[in-house]
Order: C-alpha cells, then sequence, then structure tokens
C-alpha cells in the first residue's frame, strides 16, 4: 500500500514534468518554424517575437530541472524511473539549445534584412526548417508514446538535414567565387544554414536518448554528431 | 552512525566521480591545444591522435553519467548533495562537446592541409585555441576548490575570446572579398574560429554552473550564450 502511495506521487510528479516537456517542445517546433519564416519575409516584427519566445522556453528549462530535482529528492527514485527523469533533463537541455537556434535565425534576419536576397536560399533555409520541426514533432510524439520505432526513423531522417545543407554549402561558395558582393549575405545565409542543420543533429540527439529510454540500449553505430560541414576544396 | 556511514558513502562516490571529471578535463585540455597544433603545423598524425583521443572522452562522459546515476539511486542524496551530482552530468555534457569540438577542428586541418595559409590565422587561432584552454583549466580548478571568484573571473575572460573571434571574422570577410581563391581556406578557418569561440561559451556554461553549485544562485545577467558572429555588413 505504502509502495503504491509512493508510486504514484512518482506518477503525477512525472506526469507533471512531461506536460512542462510538450508545452517547451510546442514552443520551440514554433519558434524553429517563425524564424525560417521571418527571414523569408524579412520581417524584423516576427523575428523579434521569436526573441522574446526564447525568454519563455529558457524558463520553462529551469522550471524543469528544478522539479526533477525535487522529484528525485522526494520520491528517490531507481533503476527505469530514475532513468526517466534524467532522461527528462537531456531532453529539456536539448531543446533549451534548439532554441537559442531559432533565437540565433532570427536575430541574424536583422543583419541581411537589408541585402539583396541570395538566388534560392530563402526557400532552401525554410524547407530545412520545416523538415526539423517534423523531425522535432516526431520525437516528442516518440518521448509522448515511448514509441522506440519512430524515434528511430528521425534519426535516419536527420541525414535528409545534412544533405540539404551540404548542398547549400556548396552553393553559398559558388556565389561567393561568383561575385565577391554576395560574400557577407552568404556567409550569413550558411549562418542559418549551419544553424538549422545543428538543430536536427540536437533533435536527433534526443531521439537516441528516447530509444535509449525504452528500450535501455543507445542505438547501434551512434550517429556522428556535431560538425559535418564537406570538406569540398571546390564548389562544383 | 547509519547517516555518517550513509554520508560517508556518498562522499567516497562524488570523490569517485569528481576523479573521472578531473581526467575528462585533462584530456579535452589537451586536446584544445593539440587541434590548435596540428592546424598550424599541418599534422595529420598528430590530427589523428586528437580525433582517437575524443573516443576516449566520450567513454568517460557514459562512466561519468553511470556512476552518478547509480549514486542517485543507491545514495539517495538530497539539497547539496543531489544537487553536486547533478553539476557533474552537466559538466561532463560540456566536457564531451568541447571533445567534440576539438575534434571537428582535427578532422578539418585535413581540408586545409594542402591549400596555402591565410596571413596571420594560424597563429590567432593557435592563440585563441590557448586562451580556452587556459579557461578550462582554471574552471576545473574552480570545481575542485569550490571557488566560486575563480569561476567568476572564467566567465569575464571569455569577451577576449569573443574579441578575438570578432576580429578574425572581419579579417576573414576581407580576405575573401580581397582574393575569391582565398573563399574556401577562409571558410574552413572560420569554422575552426568558431568552434574554439563555442568552447570558450561552454567553458563559461561550466562556469556558471560552478558559481550556482557553490553560491545556490546564477550569476546575475546570465552571459549571452551561442552565436555571437559580429553583424557586420561591410568588412573595414
Amino acid at each position: 500500500m505504502i509502495d503504491q502511495h509512493i508510486s504514484s506521487a512518482y506518477d503525477r510528479d512525472l506526469e507533471a514534468i512531461t506536460t512542462l516537456i510538450m508545452k517547451m517542445g510546442g514552443l520551440v517546433e514554433e519558434a524553429i518554424l517563425l524564424a525560417a519564416q521571418s527571414l523569408a519575409d524579412r520581417d524584423l516584427e516576427l523575428a523579434e517575437k521569436v526573441r522574446k519566445a526564447d525568454k519563455v522556453i529558457d524558463a520553462l528549462e529551469l522550471q524543469i530541472n528544478e522539479d526533477a530535482a525535487r522529484t528525485i529528492a522526494l520520491r528517490a527514485p531507481v533503476s527505469k524511473d530514475l532513468r526517466a527523469l534524467l532522461t527528462v533533463l537531456r531532453l529539456a537541455a536539448s531543446l533549451e539549445r534548439i532554441g537559442d537556434y531559432a533565437k540565433n535565425i532570427a536575430k541574424r534576419t536583422s543583419a541581411v534584412v537589408d541585402m539583396p536576397p541570395v538566388s534560392g536560399a530563402d526557400v532552401a533555409l525554410r524547407r530545412m526548417a520545416r523538415e526539423v520541426q517534423a523531425m522535432l514533432k516526431d520525437t516528442l510524439d516518440a518521448y509522448m508514446r515511448y514509441d522506440a520505432d519512430l524515434a528511430e526513423d528521425v534519426r535516419q531522417r536527420d541525414q535528409e538535414v545534412d544533405q540539404m545543407y551540404n548542398a547549400l554549402f556548396r552553393e553559398f561558395l559558388t556565389f561567393m567565387m561568383e561575385d565577391p558582393r554576395n560574400i557577407t549575405a552568404c556567409m550569413h545565409l550558411h549562418f542559418m544554414a549551419k544553424n538549422i542543420e545543428r538543430m536536427g543533429d540536437l533533435t536527433t540527439n534526443m531521439s537516441e536518448q528516447i530509444i535509449y529510454l525504452v528500450t535501455g540500449e543507445m542505438p547501434e553505430e551512434a550517429r556522428p554528431k556535431g560538425d559535418k560541414t564537406p570538406f569540398v576544396t571546390d564548389p562544383e
């Protein structure tokens, strides 16, 4: 009876924290889309909205950290329950970082607002952003449903984001070489592309955490993380 | 008597984990310096050594995660003791990411090895790397000694790294505009500079975690994180 009581108190705590994670995830998803839209529309007001939303995202992470620490202290969970809470902390940290990248894109919009658009770049960046947002949505669903297969599916899709990024990187190099007046704009747009690519990496890391949570095993052949800019020495 | 026994078991666990963190930190410090050296000397063998060392760093993070989770489960620490363990997890995660950036620099060395050097860039990158390594060393010392003042000192020094990065960014833009044949090399060198700048950010985040651990308060006016590339529209 006591055991049951302790267990359900823990369950209630975890449920409350999961609600916060979902709220945070929804805000981050929105930030990704709005950041890309603010760039495409050169909409500084929208960019400012993304920057402000990041403060709410940061505050949610702090609250999740506090709630998880309190739950660990009060309920002293072990094994799978403890792992669930430690996973929540990691997911929140990743969401916070994805939110930061969205904010960076929004901030950079103000730098490119007066520059001539670079052929096709806005469309390509927006497509990348939509793909990453969809990956994040599925990652959050995979967490809610304890669905390792869906998380594995997200992992695989990150390769498409990487390919989009690599193609853009080569295009930017070409544009810069063709006309030095493109250099500054291309550097900024390239930063944005890199930010989106990193969001994809972080989303993939989240999926790997979820696979570990559900199956107890990290996925085989953990994906390479970090900098995956192609080492081209010459654009095609 | 039982309390004392539990307490000292916790202390022994924390001490063992701290030893792992220090070992990991030492390896990451070395990786930062060697990565910059492999670039300056165009030494691919050294670059390969940095890449291999990153596997050891990653393995140490996993071990720290497991040991910390086991300690939480076995000792059920609360308040300050729990905070210490959660901080250890965050420090290990940051060290792992700094190690990744060092590995990325080493990987990229192979891309620039056959390109003509860009005036002064190697020297500047090496100076940045040394500064970040010194910051990391002091951060680890601050953790060992529970020294919030030293951690605060590290935080302040990150501005110097940011200034070095900003100066380099402007130089690269100028070089690229002067001669399009510099573009590819400058893009690679710029990535390396950005990687070092991010290492400085992560080291600063570690210092903030230590300040929080020691004082119970996050430093006022938390530093801006993430992308701090200057929004120049024109190089001077």
